[in-house]
């Protein structure tokens, strides 16, 4: 059941919510400035094709950096740094959509100034998001379905659902760890970014869109699908009866 | 003492239990997913036989993941992803045998899914689990009975003991990184599965079943034996006197 | 708003100063030897230059050490490590700047005692800090500027910050993974400082200052940037109401 | 000041005691199974000499592998795993004379069998630690005894601290990293033991005690150390004031 709520004007333009949408800049600048910075790195140690130092080396940037910048934008924002995550919270109910606009357009613009500026300081080009040679667009989409339902399910579990308990505490390093294994997986493959703004950002510094649509319908599917199943069946109540309060 | 309990056959089809199926079966799926994920990007990266680097990329791929399906899975299903975890807390008596058979088929039903969804999306077969070569067939049942046992004992120290305390926040934690440790010691050896789950899915989508019993004969002792010992001597009392409330 | 306080000569020299100061000292000295420790053990190991796998390493060696240096040092000092934590939190007006100057001078001493160290346990030279041939003076500070701006404000966000609730069960693990996190972006163009008493007992044990202005000017500026920012945004309230409450 | 307590034989013998003599031996030889068994996982993958993606291998797996054996054994014996922490936190008056030379039996045996095992299920030796050819004996034991300090300062301050507050939910997290951290730096040059019952089970399963003695003396004075510096100063008082509640 989308839970879809548009929110009232002025709420998205408080103090607190323009607090909110800088956090979530602020965040997701850093995080993108060292994952796609680690890529950046291990273009520059070798000029040999990824291998699996290299995966771990940028698996374990991105693990570790998502980990933070949720952190630091939690109590603040809640956190996103993602289109995917912003738009799966909205369809539980989480957000509302204006408030959400601006969340996206705050984790773009993060994107974007992230990118250039290592454009500056590394004085080389940013690596975008492809495609492997041999995967087809399908493949793709559907691979970054999967493990962007991987993340925003990890959201919803240990952060937006009220019975997350002590689960709460570590909910960031879930977050970020969920992230790190999925591009163990998915890197030589989808490229593994689970976060259309993670892609978009390095897209708009090079100029090079090449299947930069697939990071957007593949992550937004699989967000969305999230928010519908944990928002449903884990979160929602069946009829009237709270049954969901056995977890408690 | 085994304290296997059947339980009543309504209570393994509550709503409640029917959601921790369901539980159990996204998280063991997207467990999968990230960990037999890792290896098969291994296998695109190099055709070299295993390194130690991507040993560390299988490891810690299949140590994040294992932390956070445990983390999602927590608050509805108590977090197994593993039939060799549902067992050794059977033996404990935390679990039910009736809802702990549904649970095994959920886990299953999450790896085969997984494995073919892998398949799919790569257009590669999935590894599966076998001997490496040179180790013998004891060996490598006498392995993974002491890694599994590693594991469910960890699962029983950190969450199932209720003497846990504050310990339970890094439970899921301390789950996920056991088996990363033990995949560095076993990987080249018995392959470090510590789950029949794990090992099935991928046998399943391949078609190749050689081995396969080793990682359910391995493990299910393996857990079984932590759930004895770690129930009986840490959790269960000595006579009538509740000896182990020292340590609360 | 700036806000730096002198703050009586009396507090610091207190006994709790004083445990402050050996506590910054000593949680400082194992950082430092640990993670400069990691980059001659990789100069041993491999006469190559920087491969992805010795970056990796050198990463994970800072995360650690950083990590439990900041929690052995937390509940006494505050566990900064760094001048400019130090700075940035005095920028916020959470130390007084006389307490500040000795802690900056035990975390220098505590850098240098573990370089030399380091020199005679390993009878090898200590690798210093230094621009990577071909990466300019300016790019050099701002990438220093930029990472260290990540960590002083992740300090902020997660321990300095009075509306950090539970995120201050983890800060030490976030503010050791940003600094790991940074150096898989930094480690081939800037070395990946962030911290001006990290730079420096290097170049005291081996007598050589090249570049080492760079770790001191980037870090400072980026981390009083980020108190700046963090204090006055997110800490300080606007007029008179704390709106900040609502992140509660 | 020392505060060495001898304790009653009857403490010694209660079953309480006798619950986590087993918890250390069982955690000990879990942690000792993982740690070594990488190592020998290390030697199978590659027959060249240890380059930085094994020793990231090894110090990971020791890291992984001594968070969930302190964990595993915290609630009953307190989580040693190592004589080295037994002896410090003797030193420091926390578990007496007796009891401690029990929980040394315990780990010593945990280690043998661990390192037996090992060799049934590899059907390979297991390697010791040995100075690296070049690193003399003085050098290797004040490299020990610099990273054991470390270690068993870090128990003292997340979990032997009265004042550890919530660094004790993360603080088996922390003992393991900076032995992870340690391992990074001192791997190449000393080992990296910190633990004389981790050196000594190889010794033994192997035959082979060459530079035993070094993993003895090191870690036995590093750790004793660590708990007259924190116990004396940041633990003990200062004549009869509590002065150390300041940073309660």
């Amino acid at each position: 059941m989308v839970k879809l709520a548009f929110g009232s004007f002025g709420d998205s333009f408080s103090v607190g919510s323009l607090k909110s949408y800088l956090a979530e800049f602020i965040a997701t600048l850093l995080f993108v400035f060292a994952g796609v910075g680690s890529a950046v790195a291990y273009g520059k140690l070798t000029s040999a094709a990824l291998d699996p130092a290299g995966l771990v080396a940028v698996a374990i940037a991105h693990a570790f950096a998502l980990f933070v910048g949720v952190s630091i934008a939690a109590n603040i924002s809640g956190g996103h740094l993602n289109p995917a995550v912003t738009l799966g919270l909205a369809i539980g109910g989480n957000i509302t959509i204006l408030t959400g606009i601006f969340y996206w357009i705050a984790q773009l613009l993060g994107s974007i100034v992230a990118s250039f500026l290592l454009k500056f300081v590394t004085q080389l080009d940013v690596p975008t998001h492809t495609l492997a040679s041999g995967v087809g667009a399908i493949e793709g989409v559907v691979f970054e379905i999967i493990i962007t339902f991987a993340l925003v399910y990890t959201v919803y579990a240990t952060a937006a659902d009220p019975k997350k308990g002590s689960l709460g505490i570590i909910a960031p390093i879930a977050i970020g760890f969920i992230v790190g294994a999925n591009i163990l997986a998915a890197g030589p493959f989808s490229g593994g970014s689970m976060n259309p703004a993670r892609s978009f950002g390095p897209a708009v510094a090079s100029g090079d869109f090449t299947d930069n649509w697939i990071y957007w319908v593949g992550p937004l599917i699989g967000g969305g699908l999230a928010g519908l199943v944990y928002g449903d069946i884990f979160i929602g109540s069946y009829g009237q009866v709270p049954a969901s309060e056995d977890y408690a």
